[in-house]
């Protein structure tokens, strides 16, 4: 099959692929972002966001792989080496970049078909790194839906497709400011359970049968005070150490997996 | 109070610092690392480690913070911005930036006060940021020991004393390879159960009230093969999406805190 070639690292098509890399700005005046990697790209596909073009270096990647991840009638472009060199976060990288349009992530279009949803909720996550290693907690629980509060960039941040190993495209996730989030769980009669130590009980006594939200904030902060006032109630983890101090993505990870043991992973 | 002052970015102990912080084969060769800012420092003190020599920046640090940290018997050498510019990883750090000597982490050293012990060992782990958040976790568990396996580098990469938020003084670690730890357990009569899906139970019905050893392996390869030898049971976390896939912390942080969850967080 003969393909549009681009060998230049000065093209235009290049230069707009680095700028949606590395701008949420232009991610979101755009409504498109970057996706690297043959295992991202699949995930990506099974969760019905549109591609609009793939450019793919043929040293590593066959028209024949190609066939098996993408519809014929995605726009293809060859790469050379060059370009695939500066495109590329990752060298071992399996020779795909493609350009994919994002997707709203409106409360109102989330969907609980369970009767009794679990739903981690995290304020003003800062580091991509903590946000892509909440997305996997969640994607291996199978929590119903991530909501993130108060969001301090995008979710297509490359470190964070990158850091999540695609489950970014996995879970259920919705983005909004923390006072819509909670009257939308008010109105959805989800129990709200607070990471605050003020009233806490310790997390692993309280009961999480029923529709729960677990809520949880930043390293430096915690959570804003409307998700005190709000919950149902506040949870802890139990600090026995010399400092007071845990990675959020930790502790939200030992709290949806208590969640999950009370339910037996039902 | 009058101190000896560097002000040239190309000082000989600058450039060795530099050399500390970037290189293992450096550290390892001198015994010596760097630590950065106040609370790490007050941490290692605390820990007892040997303090060579504090570099301070006066316009973040006066003499009488440096005297509530350390004994006035420590070297102390002011430097100029352009050489705390220059060695501070964090142009937010409190001004300190010191040189001390590394411990040496024999399992023959470790003591085990309690009666049933609770060690978390690491395997191979690779990732400086999930070695942090790992010891943050032992730290906030008080776990008896975090013994590192066949280690990738050492621990005083300043990464790791970074993401650890000190917590790598916090803790009392070991590091060995695999076929002395696994003696050293049996020798201690510790149950050890290591994370590895073969012939696993879940972890969660697994009793854990006597002395434990968790392990977990990498992300990417898991458990050597040696610890599904001698597990006493093999244990696994439920996996329920659509990628089996766990940060490496979070899964730790997880069968810990069962752990403590059934012994009572005693």
């Amino acid at each position: 099959m003969h393909h549009k070639e681009i060998t230049s690292t000065q093209n235009q098509l290049v230069k707009q692929i680095l700028v949606l890399k590395d701008k949420s700005r232009e991610r979101k005046k755009t409504g498109l972002f970057i996706i690297e990697g043959q295992r991202e790209l699949l995930l990506a596909t099974q969760a019905n966001y549109k591609i609009k073009t793939i450019l793919f270096y043929p040293d590593l990647v066959s028209d024949d792989d190609l066939n098996s991840l993408i519809s014929s009638e995605i726009e293809r472009i060859q790469i050379s080496r060059d370009v695939f060199k500066k495109l590329a976060h990752r060298s071992s990288t399996e020779g795909i970049i493609a350009i994919a349009e994002m997707k709203q992530h409106n409360l109102q279009d989330l969907k609980f078909p369970n009767k009794n949803p679990l739903i981690l909720v995290a304020e003003a996550p800062e580091k991509p790194g903590n946000i892509g290693a909440i997305l996997r907690t969640a994607d291996a629980a199978n929590v119903d839906a991530v909501i993130i509060a108060n969001p301090k960039g995008d979710l297509y941040n490359p470190n964070i497709i990158r850091s999540s190993v695609g489950c970014v495209f996995t879970n259920q996730i919705a983005v909004g400011d923390t006072s819509t989030i909670i009257a939308f769980l008010k109105d959805q009669k989800i129990s709200i359970y607070s990471a605050i130590l003020q009233g806490a009980v310790n997390y692993h006594e309280q009961d999480y049968t029923q529709s729960t939200a677990i809520v949880v904030g930043t390293e430096a902060d915690g959570l804003s005070d409307a998700w005190r006032q709000v919950a149902t109630q506040n949870i802890k983890i139990p600090m026995q150490g010399a400092i007071d101090s845990m990675n959020v993505s930790v502790a939200a990870g030992i709290l949806i997996f208590e969640v999950k043991r009370q339910r037996e992973f039902k």
